[in-house]
């Protein structure tokens, strides 16, 4: 097992959470071939950094790859990776899945994450599903709504009070200290389980790019990853285009990517209905910067009101996904996409998550009596 | 194309909604082999009354079948068939799929349902999908919230004020005067889309029980025909004993079933937190006794004490639903199963669904400086 950080270079044999220069690790890039099987786990057994628990599996990943109709008026053939159907409903259950096979494997008793919402439910749902105990620590200003669908799976739900914004830092030093193995938001296993959807992409189409909703930067460079072992091990002869789509009001990495910055600076007052990609510094940032300029990739950020719109035409082709889910398809016309090109877009979570901001339909009345009147 | 009463036996030769007798009409049992293909529509290709239109599939159906660890104190092997990860978080999907691949081919520019939850969803979302009007009745006391995971999706929302019983009926013969197409809970095409249930279930195991919540009688049926014809085809060796899974707060099925009558009564005063499976006067209620008697499956009713405990079992294990798709798993006590057996238990949909009444974890408090001693 061997850890590369992505910024400074060091190695690592073991299982750490972060490099000592404060970047993210990642495992080494896999060599394999593909086989025939039931789970994307299986089809791509050699390229997991440890032996997915199928056993404890609830079934996530192999998500369907939706044609959309969206694509015709801009001309380009676009495909939805419809990822709101994983078994607690995003694809934060891809990666916890992997990284709760690590630290069931590696001995630990208890999981952690710092998280208000998918990524709180994930840790929780699969904590229990492996029969390990987990602690979630969320912001004190989590509604009471959003945390019922994680408590209900029977983990012990903290709020911390403070600085939420070092709790991501300061829980993997605890955590270290008291033997809590914490699963946050680009943790190199949950990273590597990221890697089955550029996989199944690859699988259904050969895009020329791929549209990511980006906020800690762990989904997006676990798509990469995926992409680049494809690509390396001969299994995809080119690489699409990545985007990494971020928020108008909290687009730390886009910016630090427009000004030629290095590194991502926090932004400050942050401010997006997109609430699920909304971290002001993302622990991941520098790294996607560096993958963005590498392979002359793009970062496009979005308004609300483009959000709310693309949300609503997602629903109108049956898809209802939460806010940060509709970022892709409403970076599509920021872009300049080559007419004809295959696109896919992520979408990374349920609507029903985010239930009350929805946008709302008209509900009519109508008596019984009246019905054939109020039909016609 | 023949449909034929289970109740009188008459026979159709167009797509009737119900039978003259006032019994829901079904396609004859199909015959075939099954293939090799990535969906359920194509692998059972053969035994579906119409062409689905696999273009505008939402990727729904094939869902994980999930070993659950629940069985373990019972002797049995348990199995949770995940339902909730369809495009709309239920197992409606695959039947609206199927009759809106029938209403889009027949011509039909309108469709309709009369739901206030899965279902309507599920209808509005395809409607949309399909490029077809939708208008979704629900009743006058539907919550605001539930209709805003309906409305999102673009159809007309009509709520109707009066016997909402009555308005099953009411819309099948509107919709027939007025060329609205309505999919309810047991059109017959919708009914045929539940068939993939039983075909998944024995692509993965071999099953000697399989547990149906029931209200309608839709899904039950469906699931029953699948066994069925893959029974008569030489695909499966000993049919499964289905049993159908009421609360008993409303159990009009099983009350009849128990006193041997040969009809359901409207069971009065139905009173469940299983809300989606609260159907006082099921329109399939009849022919599902039929099946019960024919084949000497069982009907169970359970409290909705056991329903929360089941609820909460299940979220352990990572499975949050909704109250209706706990009742299977909280029968199992209620049933002699033999050691060994090997049990599905069908999860109908999400938790999500149903937030507001989900069973409460715990949620502690702590300040961000005493987080060591908070985690310790």
């Amino acid at each position: 097992m061997k850890l590369i950080c992505p910024l400074c270079g060091r190695t690592y044999d073991g299982p750490v959470q972060r490099c000592e220069c404060g970047g993210p690790v990642e495992f080494e890039r896999f060599r394999g071939e593909p086989y025939i099987g039931r789970s994307v786990w299986e089809r791509f057994w050699d390229f997991w950094p440890v032996e997915p628990e199928l056993e404890l599996s609830l079934g996530e990943g192999d998500t369907p790859l939706v044609r959309s109709k969206l694509g015709k008026e801009l001309g380009i053939r676009l495909y939805l990776k419809n990822e709101t159907v994983n078994p607690t409903w995003s694809f934060k259950d891809r990666g916890t899945f992997l990284a709760m096979s690590h630290a069931l494997k590696a001995g630990h008793k208890t999981v952690g994450t710092v998280s208000t919402g998918n990524m709180a439910a994930s840790v929780a749902a699969y904590a229990s599903r492996f029969g390990l105990k987990s602690k979630i620590l969320v912001s004190e200003n989590a509604s009471n709504e959003k945390l019922k669908a994680v408590s209900v799976y029977g983990g012990e739900v903290v709020r911390v009070s403070g600085d939420y914004g070092r709790l991501y830092f300061e829980s993997l030093e605890l955590g270290e200290r008291l033997g809590i193995y914490f699963i946050n938001s680009d943790n190199p296993f949950r990273v590597e389980g990221y890697k089955g959807i550029a996989f199944e992409i690859a699988e259904g189409a050969s895009p020329d790019y791929v549209l990511v909703p980006t906020s800690s930067g762990g989904l997006f460079r676990g798509i990469a990853k995926g992409f680049l072992e494809l690509h390396e091990n001969g299994l995809m002869d080119e690489l699409p285009t990545l985007v990494a789509v971020q928020a108008e009001g909290c687009s730390p990495i886009c910016r630090a990517f427009r000004e030629g910055k290095s590194r991502v600076e926090r932004f400050e007052n942050p401010k997006t209905i997109a609430k699920a990609i909304a971290n002001p510094y993302p622990p991941s940032g520098d790294a996607v910067l560096r993958l963005l300029r590498e392979f002359n990739w793009k970062c496009v950020s979005v308004s609300d009101g483009e959000v709310v719109e693309a949300q609503r035409r997602l629903a109108n082709e049956g898809l209802f996904v939460q806010p940060a889910s509709a970022t892709g398809v409403a970076a599509l016309k920021r872009l300049e996409i080559p007419e004809g090109a295959k696109v896919v877009s992520i979408l990374t979570g349920s609507g029903l998550k985010t239930l009350k901001g929805a946008p709302e339909g008209e509900v009519g009345e109508c008596p019984l009596e009246e019905l054939e009147r109020c039909l016609r």
